[in-house]
């Protein structure tokens, strides 16, 4: 596998020449975040996935986890891997001071855990899915309850989850049928079952406290009746923990493995099956108020959603990383200029076909990652900024949340496959790391809300809630970005292109809008399209913003830097030819008048 | 898993309404086939794949081949498989009848494979690699030596295997350095190895027969020095072997198993790393004369490209009924018109989204068997045809196989990632089968020649060879389909549609022409991408044909017909929708004056 599976260089690039994150200082929350410390946080975070990480890789994915006697057992590398994550204090980084973490902007724990998800993504899975359970028990539970359980979690010690899914409700969350009885000593009777549920039950940790949904006996239908509980897999005795048990003091809860998933890929990372009070003896604590769990949960969606981005960004750099390292390594053929035998094969790199894959994987991905720290910015501001300027970063981030985590995820699987191919037939062998990446990246369409749902989410919702107020900064900032880029003559032609397309997207809007008058079901029916449409116009505009700074860069660079800035030329370039292209065709099918895939009927398949 | 893997009723509507195969008992070789022989052929395939291959399906996959004291073990079930194979004449079929052989057209033949194939994949590798080295050894070797090994061969004991790949030649074989040194006894002295040799040595068969390039010693640099060698793993202890040898009397031939590659799916086929001759004592036989070896590969080059095409559209369909099974069974949302959570979830397959992603796999797949059996039925023509006749067959043969084995291979891999996301979670664990198919489909880009080669022989070579004739026949066809079709006014748009697409395809192919004479490496630099809107145009052509036999047939069938016609109707409609619009975009970059795969650097990246 490449050393190392990203580039600490282009990481610098978007945070500090794109993105000039140390501007974040400006706000007193982010005061303590200067260029140095960020650089700090990266090759900490780099030090971390090479020593920790890296090893691991391919022996998590062989060794898969098993259930053993009613617990599943992991790699026993794993449990080192976690404590060192709550020791070094990444599970709470995000965190203020006074809850013991390091207010540390989004923007800069994003490339923290893009480096480390690049360097081993299953090994990563468990401690990030603390960090979401304990934050969602820190910003909704009562403070008793989230003092109760999340010093633990932020340790290293007990593991979090988001215990959502069940047998017959996967997408559509408002069939759940787990269910709460109330007591009368404050907490509430769980029973049920929960699957696919990850890291929902191991031997890497002490305990796993579950962020549950379930409906509270009694109340409304659907989604209004689902609210949000704290259920560990071991409870104290008698009341809530206060933080000086020991593993011996806790006591079963009634939360019962009953399988583990086997699956394509993330091996390493397991998935239980969940029986939940099968014993009647299931504890559960309320999070916040009685009926607002899913709204709870979709506060949390941004987070969570964007860390999908991440990952599938990551898993798809790593296995670009690897097919260039053996794309510059392997001879095979020659020169179509100059095929004489007699001379020695060449670095199959020079050849056009593979340029063309290679710039696919680093026009998709690193174009991606520009996006998702983006957005990882705007989250930032969105926190700690007042007034307008939070309230657009809100609108930017709720509009452009679908595409980014979407597009990473769906080029994602497109990427690694041009890995492989790059390789060749080695690459469809367990000799080659780029298989298993292949593997890890097709989960990321489907979980956190599947390409189908996030292509709702935009086109149903996000484009009109608040009159198109978001739409209309986005464009302000698409134009912008074109302004700047218009004062380089090199990169006019590009502005001139974007510019084009966000009037194809905007045309395209407009025709959907008036279907959605008279016809709702028509106006979805191709909202997956219409997300694609967006991913290439929003990706052709974080590569405009990267070219940018390059082309103004390039002049009074050094020698490597020149190199790498022409890299970004090129791979800007390579994305308006090869990928933007594919506007037009989008735009046409997304306006036409048939509509197949709503007129076709079941009996006809 | 779906039951079957594949549609029937499709076979029967491509062979005798769309190809009407049985046309071809107007050719004495094939006067014996009629409609009711082919179906027979057909059903019997079923029911061997039903009773000898599912069985096996996620056995092979799970229980993986180990190399255990210097011979590769397979599951104890394959062995019945590959002699069954040989005992019911299925390796044999298409040979004459003096030679055993049953004079089965290509067409049949290809159908009955795809109805094996898409049942378990991986058990069907071993018998048909048999097939090609036999057909090699018939087709070339002198009298005696093809009477030597390919009885056992027919009759499933020994196995065959084509030997080319070398550490260093893959894609390039003029740099394969096995050697081969005459000996005064008639046989070749070899010394080399042999890498990714599918079927190279297992203990499914009672030898193994490699058909093997090497080099003669002082013959010619380059391909030009290549020949073809017979090199069984064992040998008799003098001469060739007469048909009566048992196991018993068979002796090492020095020829070694270094190792077995494990890989990302079809891990019921094993694939071997061979050391030729490295105790100085493998005999090889020479095939043909010196010095041919590589035309004799490429003369039998269709067949296997064609069979690629047909696996890769097999497995991708096996994964779309599986989808399709699943869609109908899976309660989940409701209606987009109606979304009252009181009411029972509906089946998937009634969301718009979900039928997307089942017609964007019928579409392809669908589309991909009507042009692989096209291309066999040309196959057929040339065989036994004559004159102008069998040459024309012989030029649209050559200029389709590219396309034919690249399309279903290329949207295979799509296909298969369809069928997973149409399962959401469920399609990412090992409790279904798509995620082996996803994995299966993975190999069919690469081997027999990548996508990139492939590119590289049509741009390169098959367009432009014999003054462009074979695409002026090729024109022909089409607008002969355009016309038939234009007989029906429902199917008028496709028809216009598809000659547009034919002329942005003529536009491209002459612009390239005419880069093709100042710049031969920015003429082929994008020859994959000249490749995927060639497949999309010809696939489109095949929908158009299948199209309108269905329009045709429509009003005087009964029920179950009809709904199976307005589904081909409906199928049709989605490709020129959702995938042919994807041309014009795919035009533009193609004729776009920036070079950019080629100007790109390796320093760059």
């Amino acid at each position: 596998m490449a050393t190392p599976a990203y580039s600490r260089r282009d990481l610098a690039f978007q945070l500090h020449e794109v993105l000039h994150a140390e501007a974040l200082a400006r706000f007193p929350y982010f005061q303590d975040h200067d260029r140095g410390s960020i650089d700090l946080v990266l090759d900490t975070a780099g030090q971390f996935a090479e020593t920790l990480l890296r090893p691991l890789l391919t022996e998590l994915d062989r060794r898969e986890p098993q259930l053993v006697d009613g617990t599943i057992r992991l790699h026993p590398g794993v449990r080192p891997i976690i404590q060192r994550f709550g020791e070094d204090g990444w599970i709470s980084a995000l965190f203020p001071y006074e809850e013991g973490g390091q207010q540390m902007p989004h923007v800069v724990y994003s490339a923290a855990v893009f480096a480390m998800q690049a360097t081993n993504y299953s090994a990563s899975v468990p401690p990030f899915l603390t960090l979401g359970a304990a934050n969602l028990l820190r910003s909704f539970a009562a403070p008793a309850l989230a003092a109760a359980f999340t010093p633990p979690m932020y340790a290293g010690q007990w593991q979090g989850t988001m215990a959502l899914t069940e047998p017959d409700a996967g997408s559509s969350l408002s069939d759940i049928t787990t269910s709460a009885e109330p007591t009368a000593d404050g907490y509430y009777r769980m029973r049920g079952q929960k699957i696919y549920i990850s890291s929902g039950d191991h031997d890497a940790c002490d305990n796993v406290v579950h962020l549950m949904l379930a409906k509270i006996k009694g109340g409304p239908a659907g989604a209004k009746g689902i609210s949000l509980f704290v259920v560990p897999r071991q409870r104290v005795a008698q009341g809530l923990p206060t933080g000086l048990e020991t593993p011996a003091d806790l006591v079963s809860n009634d939360v019962v493995t009953a399988g583990i998933y086997h699956k394509l890929g993330c091996k390493g990372a397991p998935i239980a099956h969940l029986m939940i009070g099968g014993a009647d003896d299931c504890r559960g604590y309320l999070v916040g108020e009685p009926n607002k769990g899913l709204s709870y949960m979709f506060q949390m969606m941004n987070e969570a959603r964007l860390a999908v981005g991440v990952s599938a960004a990551a898993i798809g750099t790593a296995a670009y990383h690897a097919a260039l390292e053996y794309a510059r390594a392997r001879p095979q053929g020659r020169p179509i200029a100059s095929r004489d035998v007699a001379q020695p094969q060449v670095p199959i790199i020079r050849h056009a076909d593979v340029k063309r894959m290679l710039l696919f994987q680093k026009a998709t991905m690193e174009g991606a990652l520009g996006l998702l720290l983006q957005c990882s910015y705007y989250m930032d501001v969105a926190q700690v900024a007042e007034g307008a300027e939070k309230e657009n970063a809100e609108l930017l981030l709720d509009l452009l949340m679908p595409i980014a985590k979407t597009y990473p995820s769906e080029m994602g699987v497109l990427s690694t496959s041009a890995a492989i191919q790059v390789h060749g037939g080695a690459g469809y062998t367990t000799d080659f790391p780029v298989e298993q990446f292949f593997r890890e990246s097709r989960i990321h369409p489907i979980h956190e809300g599947t390409t189908g749902i996030q292509g709702l989410d935009l086109l149903g919702r996000k484009i009109t809630q608040h009159g198109g107020r978001a739409v209309g900064l986005l464009l302000a900032e698409m134009q912008a970005a074109g302004a700047a880029a218009g004062a380089h003559p090199e990169l006019a032609g590009l502005a001139a292109q974007l510019a084009k397309a966000v009037g194809t997207w905007q045309q395209v809007t407009g025709h959907l809008l008036a279907v959605a008058a008279r016809d709702h079901e028509r106006f979805l029916a191709d909202a997956t399209l219409y997300l694609e449409l967006a991913g290439l116009v929003v990706v052709a505009w974080q590569w405009l913003r990267q070219a940018t700074v390059a082309q103004q860069a390039l002049p009074a660079a050094h020698a490597a830097d020149q190199d790498f800035y022409r890299g970004k030329l090129m791979a800007a370039q390579y994305f308006y030819e090869y990928e933007l292209v594919k506007a037009p065709g989008l735009a046409k099918r997304l306006q036409s008048a048939n509509a197949v895939t709503v007129d076709m009927q079941e009996a006809w398949f």
